[in-house]
């Protein structure tokens, strides 16, 4: 482990904290950090000054890393694949906890807390699920200088915490249907290489955990909830997604069935994981002797479903829309929607423009649009300008004097860049309109490339063409297990370059299936599959058309 | 451990659970719990209508217990020390978290998340602070089957964790003053007997990390957060708490001084800390190099507090509260604040009470107040009477055809018992009126309760009398760390059979120093030092009158 430490020193820093850090006692220059991380060369202004300090199409891990702990949503910290999630980022993930929380709750979803850690024999009561898991979880064995007769484990995910609770809970029918969810911190402790947001040994998500009393209402959840994730994505993080099923290959481990949304990672052409809900079946109602006496009088076991969103949310938003610049954040989740700058020039009253800005940032806040007033003497406006723009806020208010004499100001969009006049008389409106394009935008913007990169494919010949094309595949398939292996034993074969091509990432060249996506999706066009429709690996026939890709 | 496991049967059921229960596999009987916990005889019915069981002053712990498992605040889990926050009580720790969030960041504070991890080497910089913690600390040391090269520590607390992360962040003035706050989870695995909310092994708190410029901001932001945890409890959970400052030997480890808030326990005479606001001084700027260029253009430490606020609030609460019947929860914080309940006799129009009563819950819905039509067919009035008056739901609205022709209802107060009579058409206005005289009653009964039992004495031979007759003590002191060692020790031994007395919480009758009270308090009198008042136990002058008392 001490050789994946990382040395706080590589972390990235303004200008005065640069020239500051040479000074600082704790630099161990001889660790060398498996995570690949910004390195800022020292007392270097400008590399801070260049947004991103690096071109996203040209060394897009190094990008990704710079624009987020450069823009101060992430730090890093000196235990591998953890990190800290500085209030830029928070933020985001309290807008998103606001949006769900409140739509669960409108489902008669109720928050508890379960405990943290898990004795070995709960967590290995369902077979099949701990083996998707055990590699991962991270044990307790000592407390102070004492080793615990009983190790305990710190939660991977909590069925196997909750559900010896829900035996005890659900003993009728008048008990179900049971619908908890809690907002928490997990750990996996994955040896993959760690990617903030994307990959990492803690994170934190929302678990809903929920039980009923026969199979049709159970299903219904579990699609209720997809599309509330779907609504996160598509109408908060302006990331479009495709909904669908996982293979049996890919299913959470101990469900009966998985349903997954899907994002896609233009820049790589990845796919990735962007929530899953998951139909547990009667499984684990079996091993965990969650039964309850039926209206007939009768025994029956629980449904029960799972389903999670984590802060890997804020990572696959970054990636789909952040640009050279740094980040560029939708309007609904901006932490700040509208920074106002004043703009100071020789000889000119500035005490005007000044308290121009200040009357104009006073109406926005009033409005309820979260507004920044930058003031700060002793940055110039380049200097700002180029501050926001890495921080991805949507809309900058440019004021001079000449604004000030002719009641305007210059609005400045963050997504496109496009500059344009308001009347200062109508800044509330003229700004609230331009929040809203700006999110339509954003989300019309990235439909669009998402689309452009989903290939409708019959070949097996034209299968890795196309993922070296930064493409996903929507291909004919016969679902079967057997064929999802060599799918992905063949993609690997046939592209052994890829892994390396962007060891950043630690990604590799295999492909696996995605998803089986849902008919009739808004943003999504499916082929149909025909009576004698073959699958494009096995020449079986095909069942259904599967969405294929490399991912994260 | 594995003697320390809770079998999950002892855990509290409805009546069908405990007559189900016995069919159950999982069952260990051979096991004994160190925990005191209720155990249900099984299939007594009457057991389950009774309220709590037992009288609250006649078995203080195991009323305590059966209280806040039956109203289904909390259940027990099969690792010691580790509870399960049911929906009713995690709302309660919901409401607390909107108000205090809402103050904080009129403040500025933000919220950020750091991990739940920490290195030995982190942990270990500050020296006083550890040897505070290491005890308490558990230490993750495998993952999977291979073991950690460096274990890791699960956070007690987070100044370790977060300190070097600011020592990077903090370079200039302009950086200050820092303010981030967390909602989070922490471990202290403590080996003294758990209490549910008020000892246990896994909490959830919030904790604030402040860094200032100076002594002076640092200094009013510790008092200013202090009066921020008062009103928590004393405007929405109705505990008057007492302000003060910790003696040298009860401060926070590795901090400069630590301001506190103790509440008090009528049941038993012991007073509690109910949370504490610390002023770091700077000790952990020094060890974590946390320096910064003043405006003077030279270097300076920065002076920083920490603060913290857990669900431990929730215990008190309850203790304070409760009766015979069950919780009485403060209207402000009940997870349900009136339930409306239809009465149904024979031959009597039940449609017309129906819908009567549903008309009802749907205006006070609409007026704001958190609601509960309780028209469950499978239930008589009798048990709905008992299990919300074991719920301390604050308002029962009882409906039957008498008061439909009336046009009226009863309403029945859960703090006093009293019925009134309130007119439909006034519903709305007469049900707030009686929550608000609910809050304040709570809290100026808790108050004068409180009062009655802060004792005033000048000598030594007073002190253990009065504790004995469950009072805390206003006492001269020196404020010697030697004086307070000998007072707990003496204490001690006057009072052997203390311990016994109360082994259900585990409580020695040992007394120690709760706070040094703060001046003018509007709910606490305060005698007035003289020149010659001298220490009631060394008998060498006294420097402050300071609360004393046996203590959780």
């Amino acid at each position: 482990m001490s050789s994946e430490q990382t040395p706080m020193e590589t972390t990235t820093k303004t200008t005065e904290q640069v020239v500051a850090v040479d000074k600082k006692p704790r630099e161990k220059k001889e660790k060398k950090p498996v995570e690949k991380k910004p390195v800022e060369k020292k007392g270097d202004v400008k590399a801070n000054l260049l947004g991103a300090g690096c071109k996203k199409e040209e060394d897009f891990s190094e990008w990704y890393q710079n624009v987020i702990t450069r823009s101060e949503m992430i730090d890093y910290y000196d235990i591998s694949g953890c990190y800290i999630l500085r209030p830029w980022a928070y933020s985001i993930w309290e807008q998103i906890q606001a949006f769900f929380d409140a739509e669960i709750k409108k489902l008669d979803v109720q928050n508890a807390y379960f405990p943290l850690l898990v004795s070995e024999k709960a967590l290995t009561t369902e077979k099949d699920h701990i083996e998707g898991f055990a590699p991962e979880v991270a044990w307790v064995t000592k407390s102070g200088d004492s080793s615990l007769a009983d190790p305990v484990a710190i939660r991977p995910t909590s069925e196997t915490i909750m559900y010896p609770a829900y035996a005890n809970w659900i003993r009728s029918h008048r008990d179900l249907p049971l619908k908890l969810n809690q907002w928490v911190n997990v750990v996996r402790w994955e040896f993959k290489r760690p990617v903030p947001f994307l990959r990492s040994r803690e994170f934190l998500w929302q678990e809903g955990h929920t039980a009923f009393a026969n199979k049709e209402e159970a299903d219904e959840e579990v699609f209720t909830i997809l599309d509330l994730y779907r609504r996160v994505y598509e109408e908060l993080l302006c990331v479009p997604v495709v909904k669908g099923i996982k293979s049996e290959k890919e299913k959470f481990a101990g469900g009966l069935y998985t349903t997954t949304i899907e994002g896609f990672i233009p820049t790589n052409g990845r796919g990735i994981q962007a929530a899953t809900s998951h139909a547990l079946g009667q499984n684990f109602s079996k091993m965990f002797n969650i039964e309850f006496e039926n209206d007939k009088g009768g025994k029956s076991l629980a449904w029960q479903n799972s389903w999670g969103l984590t802060t890997r949310t804020i990572g696959v938003m970054v990636m789909v829309h952040g640009d050279d610049k740094g980040l560029v954040l939708p309007p609904r989740i901006s932490p700040i929607q509208a920074v106002v700058i004043p703009l100071h020039f020789k000889d000119a009253d500035t005490s005007a423009v000044d308290s121009k800005a200040k009357e104009i940032a006073d109406q926005l806040k009033a409005a309820g649009i979260r507004v920044n007033l930058d003031n700060r003497p002793n940055y110039n406006p380049g200097h700002k300008y180029n501050h926001w723009e890495l921080k991805g806020v949507p809309i900058r208010i440019e004021i001079g004097p000449k604004d000030v004499a002719s009641g305007t100001v210059i609005c400045c969009r963050r997504d496109t860049a496009e500059k344009s006049k308001v009347e200062i008389s109508n800044i509330v409106t003229g700004v609230k309109e331009l929040l809203d394009n700006i999110q339509s935008n954003l989300f019309s913007r990235a439909v669009k490339e998402r689309n452009d990169h989903i290939v409708n494919i019959n070949e097996w010949s034209e299968f890795v063409p196309a993922l070296d094309k930064k493409n996903v595949v929507l291909a004919p398939w016969c679902e079967k297990v057997s064929c999802e292996d060599s799918i992905k034993k063949k993609s690997s074969e046939e592209s052994k370059n890829k892994a390396e091509e962007e060891k950043g990432f630690c990604l590799t060249g295999a492909a696996k299936s995605l998803c089986i996506p849902l008919q009739n999706q808004e943003h999504v066009k499916l082929p149909e599959i025909k009576e004698d429709t073959k699958c494009f690996c096995c020449q079986e026939k095909a069942t259904k058309y599967t969405l294929f890709g490399r991912s994260y």
